[in-house]
Order: structure tokens, then sequence, then C-alpha cells
């Protein structure tokens, strides 16, 4: 039986992480359910068509920026999920709350390809991303700070201290971009891939 | 080939497994889709999307509930699975009976998202939870009766007796939850929260 | 790199196991979206949803119907593949046959619920899992048939043709119960669930 | 930790493979969401209903298409990655690439299922499934350039060029059917079929 605080391990950590890799493959595979064939009469379709597909590019935006979200979430999660061996309720249930979110991220990317230009879909989008990210760092903080009972090894100081950083600063641009969209709904967006092209050179100068 | 009261062993309990938590993950990912974003002509949406957004909360509701249910669910049916080594054909039966009420948990769902505030929607949202959690209790007893055959080692009785004795009580509650809600919907749903937290509590100070 | 004929084994055979278990997953829980909440003005709500509800029926049929089908279809791919260690081509392209008719079994089943009165749904549904069910049998006769080189070791021959013969009987009452629907809709179902019963029966017996 | 350029092993491969799979199971079984039961009034339903589902071929040939494709993605990726042991951040960006192509390809799908008698519908239908296997070609160049650090062990350098050759022809026939389609959209479907039949008897050719 799982005990509160008792402390289970291996087979048991690959359930986790399976049913966790079952809703990133699913919320993943679903985000292209929003992007509907538009629907034109035949005798129009030759005509309308191209106008039509190429008017959908918010719901394009939305879906590769949901992707990369939730590829982005699923890689460190993996990277934070490396090292547990055993588990506690507390773990569980955080991992669960960061399901929730990502399981919810659809609904957020529909909202922001139907009213991509509206400050209130861009704040919520960014909210959602925000939180999701945030209880990835939850997840990473608690684990290393137990990490004589749920890790394999304890981790180097430095390199944990690096994630903290980091995993803290990112829902604070969310954040911020929530700010900006009360100013400019585009600019908010744009934040948004600086945030991620930064980052992309902050961890790869990092371990060079 | 499966037989009858024949016993598999290892990496078949891993294939059940595996089957049960995609059924989880799909089920507990598919309910997003019943947020539908609101239909708003272009001209109103500044206007009217805030409230039109407000509006959709017994469906946020409705996420949040099937999603910790469903969360639960698998936490109990981990707990049940862990000692599992081998399985029969009523095990194998009882398993699919329970899935078959995890994946019809969107129905229910959705059902209460749209007409909550009536008593027909809640009473068949309490069945289908408490049938669920029913089954996974004859899970557990059918499993630790054969414990000899089925698992890797005799359970302790006590431990055995309390999770037979919660395992009825939900159900229980859920029945007089459907009593209530003749009364009064809203108290039927506060029945829920009351439960879980009750439920968090005794499970927690058993193992502490 | 994979070769025709050429012989693939453990971990491979385990990703092939684990795709079919996906889409078994999936299949099997997508059935509920075709069960739609019906759409009732709120002042009518409480008259009209239980006759509105009951109305449905022909969908939870449906929804169990092709649950308890993909369900036995699974158990029967879970005992198949028991004993195969290693596939060739043949294997897998006849496994990718069958997952086009697991997949497929949710448009048949929403056919089903919408027109279960009329001939032709009933037709289509009984070919598609009677198609469903020959594919299994092709595949159990295929790795049976080079039990040397893809299974562990060679199959008790009674055995084999026990399930040869179910395996051809069961396609064979669907093609019968296809026939029975161009007389009567209502008795080709009722085939089905007899079918169903007796098949429990003889594999009970025959396993004792 | 992740490290770019950083090599990581076993259990790490399987966790990639694993959501690999996920979205290939779920992509698959998503494509028959597309077809659609008819709308017909029940008074009309034994009269209309044959036609209506006659209707839908290219829904079905949609379904057909997709299925083969993705299996055949499958297929290749399973092959690609079966001498893997390692991976580094290059390679885990290559298979996110892929996978956000094979996760679209249901809107391509429905696009071709409703308007695939027309040019642009077919030309992006090619140009999906052409970018998806370009993909995997140069997921397979990365894995064997780098294979000292990424392989079990170096592949034969006839094999390797064989699939290179193989793995630029079929996104070369691709683009040609996108051409072929400005004169005829059946022609380039042809093509599609043509291609899949040569490719079958190539590859069976080479590893006779």
């Amino acid at each position: 039986m799982l005990r509160p605080g008792g402390m289970e391990a291996g087979r048991d950590r690959d359930r986790i992480v399976n049913l966790s890799d079952g809703v990133f493959a699913i919320a993943i595979t679903l985000l292209v359910l929003d992007i509907r064939v538009p629907d034109i009469p035949e005798s129009m379709v030759a005509k309308e068509l191209p106008a039509a597909l190429i008017s959908l590019w918010p719901k394009y935006l939305g879906y590769f920026l949901s992707f990369v979200g939730i590829a982005v979430f699923w890689t460190i999660h993996h990277s934070i999920f490396r090292p547990v061996r055993s588990y506690d309720r507390t773990l569980l249930y955080l991992n669960f709350l960061f399901l929730m979110v990502v399981a919810f991220v659809p609904f957020p990317t529909s909202l922001l390809g139907e009213y991509g230009d509206h400050q209130l879909p861009v704040a919520i989008y960014a909210a959602t991303l925000g939180v999701g990210r945030l209880l990835l760092t939850a997840i990473h903080w608690y684990s290393t700070r137990r990490d004589d009972q749920l890790l394999e090894e304890a981790q180097d100081p430095a390199t944990v201290r690096f994630f903290l950083i980091r995993g803290l600063t990112i829902p604070a641009i969310f954040l911020l971009s929530i700010v900006i969209s009360f100013f400019s709904v585009g600019a908010a967006v744009w934040t948004w891939f600086v945030m991620i092209a930064i980052d992309a050179v902050v961890v790869h100068r990092r371990f060079r």
C-alpha cells in the first residue's frame, strides 16, 4: 500500500513516468484537433481555400507554440525524474498538479488561436505555461531537498542552484509578459519567443 | 495461451498495467475537450470574453473534480497492482470493467458541466465514480483473497481490512450524496469535497 | 535495419506491443466521445433531461459492445504475442492491418449508435469486428507456422488447432449475423451476445 | 541534468521512444474522428444511408493513406532507433520536430478528405509527408554520423548509403507529386501509390 511519506522504488517510478508520458503525448497530439478544415461551398473552393487556409495562421502559431512548450516541459520533466529512484505522496501530488496543467494546455491554446489579438487570451496562455513551469520547479526543488530519500545520488549544488534560478526566471518572464500584454498583445507574444531563444543560449553556454 | 484460472506472470502483469495507464492518461486528457472556447463576434470580444470565460466555471469545476477523481483512482490502482505478480481471468475482467467506468467518466463530467445545477447529472456523476471506486475495492479484495496465487507475498491483514473498509465507505458516501442531491444539489457536490478532505486526513493519520 | 524476413528480438517485440496497446487504449477511450450531452434549453432541463438521457441508449449499447469487443481483441492479442520473441515484416504488416481495423471501430460504433435499427449499420459493424477477428487469427496462424523463428517454443498442436477453429468460427458467426440482419436487425444484434456467451463457456470448458 | 552534447543512456532512450510511440499511436487513432456519421432524417435513412456512406470514400481513402503513411514512419523510426544507445540535444530536437509533423498529419488528411479533388490540399498533404520523411532521414543521417557516441556499434556503410538515398528519393517523389498536382490531381495521388509499391519492391530486393 502507498504510505504517505513512505518510499517506493524502481518500477513504481516507471509507472509515474509512463502515465506522465501518456499525458504529454496525448496533450501534444490533441492540439491538432483545434485546427479545423474551413467549410467552403464546392464551387468556391479553388478560389477561397488558399485565403481560408492562410487566415488560420493563429491556429498554426498556437499549435507550434504549445508543441514547443510541452516539448520543453517534457525535456525538463525527463531531466528531473532521471535521478529519481523512489517517491512519496508529495512528489506524486505535485506531479499530478503539473499534469493537470499540461492536460489543460489545449484550452488556452484554442483560446489563443481564436482570439489571439486580444489581451485576455494572451494573459491566460502565459499564466497557464508559467504555472506549469513553476510546478516543474517545485517538483525539482522538492526532489533535491529530499535527495537522500528520493534520488539515486545527491545532485551537484551549483547545478541545482542554476536550475532553480532558471526555473524561477521563466515563470517571472511569463508574468512580465502578462503585464506587457496590457500595453501590447503582440509584444507579449514576442516576449515568449525571445525568452525561448535566450533560454536555449544560456543553457547551451552553461553546459558547453 | 491465456487459460481461465491459469496463472501468468511478470511481463503479462506489465501489459495489463500499461493498458490501464493508457486508459487513465487518455481519459484524464480528454476532459479538456469539453471546455469549449466561447463563440463571440469579433467586435464584441473585448467586452464579452471575460464574462463568457467566467460563465464556463462549471466546466472548470468538472475538469478539476474528474481529474482529481481519476488521479485518486490511478493512485489506488497503482497500490493494488504493486504486489500483483500474476493474474487470472477474473482479475482481468474486473480490471476491464473498471476501465470501462474510467473511460466513461468524460460523459458524466460533460453532463455535470452542462447541467450541474440539476439533480440528475449530479446523481449520475456520483453513481459513476461510486461504481468505479467499488470496482477498485472488488479488484483489491479479490487479489488479497487469492494472495497465494496472485500476489508476491501475503498482505498485512490489518492493512487489508483498513483498505476494505475505506473502499466500501467511499462508495457509500457517493450513494449518500445521491440521496442528498434530491434535497440540495449544491450540498451533494460539497459532500464530495468533504469526503476527499476527510479521506486524505484519515489515510495520513493511519500511516503516520 | 529491418530486413524483410529478418528476425529481430526482445525489445523490438516490446515496441510493437507498446504501439498496439496504445492504439487499443485510445480506441477504447475515444468511444465515449460519441455519447454527446443532449442540448436542452435551461427551462426544460428538469422535465426533459431524463427522457433525453434514456433515448441515448443505443449509444450506451454501442459503447458497451465496442468496449467488450476491443477488450476481447486485446486479450487474444495478448495471448498471441506472449510467446512471440522476434518478428518479421509479414507479422509487422499483419499487425498494422489489424490495428487499422481496431482504430476504425469508433466509426461503425457511432453508425450503430445513430442508426442501430437499420440493416446497413448492423452489417458494417459485424463486418468490421469479423474482419478484425479474422486478422487476429491470421496473426496467430502465421506465428505458429513459423514458430521455430518467431516463437520462444513450439506451441501445443491441439491448442493451436482449438484456437484456429475458434478464430474462424467467430468471423463465420459475424458473417451469419450479416445474413440474419437482412431479416431481423434485432436478431442480428442478439446473435453477437449469444456468441460472446457461448465463446466464454467453450473457452472455460476447454481450460477447466 | 540534460547537457547539450552530453550523452545519456539506456532508460533515457526508452523514454524518448515511448513518447514517440504515444504520439504515433494517438495520431493513427485520431484519424478516424474525421470520418463523421452522416446526418439523415429518420424517415430517409433506409433510402439515403448507402449513398451517403459511399460518398464518404475520400475520407476512407484519407484514413487508409495516412494510416499507411504513419505506419511506414513508425517502421523506419523503429529501425533508426534500434541501435541508438544514447542521445544528445540535437537528436532530441530533431525527433521533436519529426513528431510535430506526425501529430499534424490528421489536419492535411482531413483537408484531403474534404477537398481531395483540388490541387492545394493534395500539395499540402504531399508536403507534410515529404517533410516528415525528410526529418526521419535527417535523424538517421545524424545518428550514423555520430555513431561512436550515439549508436551501439557502427553501421554497415553500404546499408547506411542505401537508406540515405532511399530517404532522399521519397521526399523528392513527394515534391514531384506536388508539381504533377498542378496538371492532374488524380495523377499526383496515384504517384504516392506507385511510390509505396516500388519502395516495397526495392527494399525487398535489397534484403532478399
